[in-house]
């Protein structure tokens, strides 16, 4: 909040000094506004009246401007009587006698029309345009890009779990980096059914907070992931998928992690080198429902790739979480290109893959 | 924080005095465990090993318990050594010679097996039952209940508006309880395709902050709603499909409200009552969106209704907001019944629409 | 949502059948109730009048229970009429014939007087209890408990530093686990006066995103943390009390480091090692503004020590983030025992100071 | 994510014509780097290297450029080896022969220097600055300015209370604009010592959810607050304070509320037309812990007032909540201007009355 001092529009000169004198018209009935009103901002406005430029008092947005004699006011349209005398106008540049000064306080860089609604970039009251999220992936699959998935647990604990094998098969998948968490839900719903002993429809079960401990285990005693595949322990489900399909995955360790399972990088330096190797190739990443991991591929990631015929290309990177949080966060560490999806990773995946789904049969 | 005193279990009585001497086994491999191994939790566990019970050092959870001589440890699994004796069992009471002591600080309340993980009974993390909510749905629709929806703006701002009209022309809507902006942004997406200015795909527009103004100023001057669909001004969406299919809805009035539009009870008592007339009514709620409208309509809903044959019947209440905060406030607020679903109100509907179109199907 | 089936009262055995008949009153102003009036849930509430138990109508919450002749309803206060009879008691469990069946649909584990607000345990709207904090912070440090604090960067962010550093040097400090960028943002407060290149009261600063880069390489020249100390190129903050006070610290490695700084713990079973042997030594912990890191010492940590002659003592487990899923996610991870404070980190160590200095002083 | 073509910069004109050669140096020791290393962004970034420019490959962030033969490779700082050569440079601009090409996907109107963290407005992470606050604060009032005061009912939850009134006594609140809720819960704790039934240090009480309902009962029969506060009913606290240091206040209804009590509007065209004598005066406003009121406040203030010699000053707008989401929807909803603190009310409360306090007495 530094201080600000005002600076006025300067009216003596163009283009305002051109400025037509404002319109004004009468209300048609009580609380109904004539056509093409004036609607305010809570920027400093001017209106050009009797040939000069005045501020109206009792400014505020969403109202209109009544003239009463001189006196120029801002009400809101449900107080009018019929025959008042209100503002009409769309511009806000003076080209209609109106003039919204939204440099005021702010120097030059600001435009008109620059009040607006809704400008934040991430939000959950942003519509989420799921066809284009759709039409990249299958463009990017067509084009032979490279995309990377990056989730977290959350993606296994809820279900998307079947969703995200779907997308491993059908090639949309080119790399997943996650971590132990996620390999050690998913290979415990493949052997016993349920997440961190929660059952499939989230129900808790007694005994259940062994469970990840003892899928651990049965892989630590196959000796590898890819072992427990291949002698059957693991029969379905995200690590299943990547090990048969051979789509290379990088499990980087954390401290959080119970076992680890083997093939898991315990060293995060060595992780990030391992990680590194996919993120140069990649053409697209899509983040999912982690902060660690979203912020870790982020940092790795440059805005741009040059693998299409060598010229610079937004690298298109999607930020899933359930909050706007981790997203600005992700921004805040310098992954400012990232287009953020706030929602629940379950239903992101059941949706993204229903309009796949559709656009690959069109 | 209070002071919790400790009370020791007491194995001089049944059931413990007769608790046989709990197993150990071998690890068969280094950081490998084997079979049936007891998994720690992070309560006061005792092991009854040479004719008494005591506590193993170094407690905590998701270990293994290891014997060296007369001494018990808890031991993380990747740090045993081929050899190693470790204690086997499942049971936390005590039958296989393990005692895990939940009501050590808490009083005779608790359960043996009282440890889990995933207790929290809202959260991002659980995964949603869609079958069942439309099963439920479907079920209520079958048996003529009434099915009260209440919607925040953000249902309409997301491009849930579809999906809602859909609903409601499928009979699964019977009373709308919303307020003022959910029928200013359904209308003005009907007449300008926008809502609060921002295009259907989340880009904001020019001038587009009025748009809202001019919606409200054409349904005044259409007089009511069912005027201005009546006229042909509002062709489509939420507010068209509850007046061609005559469903009743409340517009309840706020401090908050551009307009208002015809129709909406400004005074809050008199929305009170409007509402009220439809809860008493109501065999399931489903809450989208909103925390005012939720708390407003969980404030008036019994938890149960004798809506079917005089019996009562728990009265199914869907809370449905991107955090947990607002389910947890309307519990806290005493609807303490709710079931919450923690996600995105666009892709909730988008979700449950598909699986109800498919419980429909079967 | 599982069906439930209602299990009516027993009103035929002790005690409901010896419950006296409900008493009533006379509204004594439009609007007013007289006192000692019953005050509804919506749980099924049985009122025993005329011989008969029977449910009023319209049940809601927060309402009186008006008899109109041999009909009983629940009914807004605001409603009524002078005149008008009204149900009166406190008690729930049918002594004053008035029965609330909190355990119809619930089975037998519900007590009377179940109904209730604010039932969270989690809740920004829950009321810190500072002086106890502040209390028990005191009784640990005269005790000689081991006190271990594990905190994210937002510590240092957001200028609780300085309050960090003053909790050390009054000896509340008695081990530090944290990340490397804990101590990449202190050390780049100390040398440079910023963290990420913002500076102290929150502005972003030209080129400052190179900032960290250069504090890491100047320590990772310098050899080591307490060499960078020594050479006073570190004159004052976090690290530069740990290392001058002795106070042992465990950096653990993460994949989102930049650098590391030497002596970090760059292989995670290596950095769990290290952080068991405090968490072990533990009577208390406070984590705040880390999920990682709080989820981490959380799995070490038990609910319990026996530090203090061998006594089973709950263990002190205060976990502080902006949002309750942080601390919910901890719980739901087993560290059931967190106490949850709801608030931002710089706030919380400014105020908590605030009351242990008082504390301290009296 | 809209389709972006790449505009390679111009090197063939001023300035980046004149550009020297980039600089290069060799790494002192094995991954410590030279002074003055360049430190990269994610940016497309050209070096002059041998009279060409061109882009290094494997970029990223927070790396260092590497020089070997006629390859330019970006590395992590770690991995380099005594001797590397590595670009030196401070300057995005070419001015050092390397030029960061933040314009080439997004148009004209970005600057050099453009990469930079924490450039969130609104967040967690960014420091509140206090001091600065409470100097506005203080100058204000010594201005004979008019502060307004919005706050939802957690401030009175959560044992703001006694700030508030502090705040009240010490005349820094000329208006305050809240709901029913906020009175109820003060004056239940000024009755009864409880909030919805809750103590003040956070523990529920037995048969606690109906003494909200017994104070408004109470303040209804003494007809009005005024009446109750001079009766003694009420004998502190919030509204006590502000009938007694007669400071108006406007309590607008709302579908939510329980009574309500004497003297709320329950018309909220009529709430909305009292709020605004207020607004229109208003030369700052501080809103906290309530999305509806503040946003209905934020839709009715303008952005400056006049208020000072008729001058557009800005007029300070503070909204503080728990979540950065509030604060966005308050500038989503077109108040702009708003400073958000991202924080828990009561610990706001708490530490900006200390610091009014450390001013007052400076």
């Amino acid at each position: 909040m530094p201080p600000q001092n005002y600076h006025p529009p300067d009216f003596t000169s163009p283009p305002l000094v051109n400025s037509p004198e404002a319109r004004f018209a009468a209300v048609p009935a009580d609380g109904v506004l004539p056509e093409g009103f004036f609607s305010t901002s809570n920027l400093p406005t001017y209106i050009k009246a009797g040939g000069r430029w005045s501020l109206p008092t009792r400014p505020r947005m969403d109202c209109a401007i009544r003239r009463v004699g001189a006196t120029l006011e801002v009400i809101e349209p449900r107080r009018l009587k019929r025959g008042d005398e209100i503002a009409l106008g769309l511009a806000e540049d003076g080209s209609e006698g109106i003039y919204v000064h939204s440099a005021g306080f702010l120097g030059g860089a600001r435009s008109a029309n620059e009040f607006r609604f809704m400008s934040s970039e991430v939000s959950r009251e942003r519509p989420v345009n799921y066809e284009e999220l759709a039409a990249r992936l299958i463009e990017e699959k067509t084009r032979g890009g490279f995309l990377i998935w990056v989730a977290g647990p959350a993606l296994v604990h809820s279900r998307a779990r079947g969703d995200f094998e779907w997308f491993i098969q059908q090639g949309f998948v080119h790399a997943v980096l996650a971590g132990n968490a996620v390999a050690v839900h998913d290979i415990e719903a493949a052997i016993f059914g349920t997440t961190l002993g929660m059952s499939s429809t989230g129900q808790p079960t007694d005994g259940g907070h062994g469970l990840h401990m003892r899928a651990i285990n049965q892989v630590r005693a196959a000796g590898s992931i890819p072992g427990a595949v291949e002698k059957g322990l693991i029969r379905g489900g995200i690590m299943h998928a990547l090990v048969t399909r051979k789509v290379p995955f990088v499990l980087a360790g954390s401290i959080r992690d119970d076992g680890p399972l083997p093939g898991v990088f315990t060293d995060s330096l060595a992780a990030q080198d391992a990680m590194r190797e996919h993120t140069v190739k990649a053409t697209g990443a899509i983040l999912i429902a982690t902060a660690l991991h979203a912020i870790a591929v982020g940092n790795m990631l440059p805005a741009y790739h040059t693998h299409y015929e060598g010229v610079p290309t937004p690298l298109m990177t999607i930020c899933v979480d359930q909050t706007e949080f981790v997203v600005n966060k992700l921004k805040d560490r310098g992954t400012h290109q990232a287009y953020g999806v706030v929602t629940n990773a379950q239903d992101f995946m059941h949706v993204l893959r229903f309009y796949v789904e559709k656009g690959m049969a069109a």
